[in-house]
């Protein structure tokens, strides 16, 4: 065969516009056969991100047929998944079919293995031959069809001993338990504000990194999850809060550090306007690690400005070295966060 | 005089919505007289966010009088100078004429001192008694009004060696400098993208940091300022790109490098679409800086996800402690710098 040699960061599928990464390209080929520094996966579900999903449903109804069309319309046009409405895409879940020689990965896969992209379906070349059902309720479509992963592309082997859908949620927020285990080393108060999928993983994640060394703190809006990882010894207090009133934030926060704020403030709600929730709480000098997607740029820039706080302001990168591998963990470590996310996902 | 207690956020001078920081008020209270934790400023010059500025003259012409009128009443109606539209403010210049008991600020201030705010007038209690003067090409408005600032506003005394225009314009960006001190100390190679006034300001402070210990790199659309910093020994090698197209600075960067990436990269670019030319030069586990604020939050997210890039992305907050006085001290140490800012602000 002849050399195919591929860009790592994906460039030799971008077709427009030229010299756009694959991600912010118009149309990917996902025609061309196999690149040498490329990976084949067989694809077997689509994991359409929430938003997306919801719109083509908003706009079609709730036709299984419809959506089907839709979405493979999509994916004939521009090459990936990549909803033109909203911007977004999703995961996909399938297994490993040729691995070119040249690609080296960021981990040790063989042909045959179950996995999951780490990287957003905006990006990957994919090609669907056939649609085998829409689960309209789990946002997630079973299809026979082809994608392709160049190195830079995070990609992960599915766990054997999880049940699947309890592990894509996990893998899902995965660049969060990392950054958490990494921010929170060494410092003594952290507070997780908003406590669903992500929020849960952090604080077991900082509860493992802290030991008794120091204290985790949690607000939600509500206390079902709250109460459950206080009685498994995760968070050391609670408070329910809304996030979208910073001083309610403040004050819940100061009730509980008996008045001190706190090192590292970890927001991963799912809301807009929690900016100054997650500042105020940050001592002088401390950390905010803004991993909710619906955060403002400009809101939390000129924000802390204005209320004078030398904090560090940190963007949830979705990408962390071993993420995936460390979110798992916590998962398997911390039952109530397994059975958590079984009850999230309809599993267990 | 009786106990006027104020509140160190400014709380007490919000009037709707209740439990709202300043900034998110809709309203604010101009009319009360000072709270005892309060430094009050005779305003003379409001210097109106550009954005802002070219909106009303947008809409009402370059019409003196008009524009007058629309800023008399968007500030009597808030009592803010917030423009509803933009969302955004400015900055006042004034002199001090009491400070409260319990005003404990940022520096220390006398009466009569000539200064500047450095917190938004999205949160700063303004009352308009008359407009002087409007300068349409300026973006200011000579004024006769009253502000109120509280301790956790930042604040700084007017500079007397410095012509007034160019200290302005220097304070206006002064958040970048400061993180840039602190986040290349210890590093080797450092990129300044977009070479404007915060860039040639970042670049001298990177200079000043590392002295010859480290590589200061630039690129912006334009060689002008680029040159100039290159003659002045800022910086070692520069090159022009266009930031919206990542693969080109990212080749303009291994040029200069001589394949290498950075250790901290510095986006002081002022148009949007910059992040992935920002991400992908930076090195595995470096620091990416958006002091940009045309910069969107999930671009920078996912994008770095999608490139398997694991670098911790930092918000350009607008505070940092001695921000202000770093940033002035750069403008008299580096020459080029200043003559730079006289040019563009017509000074000098
Ligand atoms: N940066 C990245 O790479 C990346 C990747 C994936 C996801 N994300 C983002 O991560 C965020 C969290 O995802 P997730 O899966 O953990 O979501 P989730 O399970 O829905 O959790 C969000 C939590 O925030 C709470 N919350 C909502 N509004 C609140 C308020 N006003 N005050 C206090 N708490 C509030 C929710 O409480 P209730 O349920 O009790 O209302 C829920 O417990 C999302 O914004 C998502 O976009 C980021
Ligand atoms: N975070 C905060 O607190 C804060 C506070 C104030 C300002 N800011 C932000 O800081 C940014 C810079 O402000 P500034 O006063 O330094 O602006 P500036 O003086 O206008 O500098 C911007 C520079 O970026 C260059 N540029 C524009 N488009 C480019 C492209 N496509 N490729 C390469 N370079 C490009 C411009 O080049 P040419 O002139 O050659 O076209 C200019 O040299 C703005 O976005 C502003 O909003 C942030």
């Amino acid at each position: 065969m002849s050399e195919r040699r591929g860009h790592d960061l994906g460039l030799h599928r971008v077709i427009e516009p030229e010299g756009a990464l694959p991600q912010a390209a118009q149309r990917l080929d996902a025609e061309s056969e196999a690149f040498d520094n490329e990976i084949v996966i067989d694809v077997q579900t689509l994991n359409i991100d929430s938003a997306s999903f919801h719109q083509i449903i908003g706009e079609l109804g709730r036709d299984e047929e419809k959506v089907a069309e839709r979405v493979r319309s999509i994916v004939a046009e521009r090459g990936k998944m990549q909803n033109p409405v909203t911007g977004s895409g999703g995961m996909l879940l399938g297994t490993v079919k040729a691995i070119g020689k040249d690609y080296k990965g960021p981990v040790e896969l063989k042909v045959g293995q179950r996995v999951a992209s780490l990287v957003s379906l905006t990006l990957t070349p994919l090609k669907i031959d056939r649609v085998i059902k829409v689960h309209l309720d789990a946002d997630q479509m079973d299809i026979e069809g082809t994608a392709y992963l160049w190195p830079s592309s995070p990609i992960v082997a599915m766990p054997e001993d999880l049940p699947e859908r309890v592990a894509l949620s996990a893998l899902d927020v995965c660049g969060a338990p990392a950054q958490t285990a990494r921010l929170v080393a060494g410092q003594k108060r952290v507070l997780v504000l908003g406590a669903g999928k992500s929020g849960m993983l952090c604080a077991a994640t900082a509860r493992a990194t802290l030991g008794d060394a120091g204290e985790v703190y949690a607000v939600d809006l509500h206390d079902t999850n709250l109460k459950l990882l206080k009685e498994a010894g995760i968070v050391d207090d609670f408070r329910t809060a809304n996030a979208k009133v910073p001083t309610e934030v403040l004050h819940a926060v100061e009730a509980m550090t008996g008045g001190e704020l706190v090192d590292v403030v970890i927001n991963t709600c799912n809301v807009s306007g929690t900016e100054m929730s997650a500042i105020l709480p940050a001592r002088d000098r401390g950390v905010v690690y803004f991993f909710n997607m619906a955060t403002d740029f400009s809101r939390a820039a000129l924000g802390s400005e204005g209320v004078g706080k030398d904090v560090d302001l940190l963007i949830g990168n979705g990408y962390a070295h071993g993420h995936a591998e460390l979110t798992l963990k916590m998962v398997r470590e911390f039952e109530v966060v397994r059975s958590r996310l079984e009850a999230l996902t309809g599993e267990g």
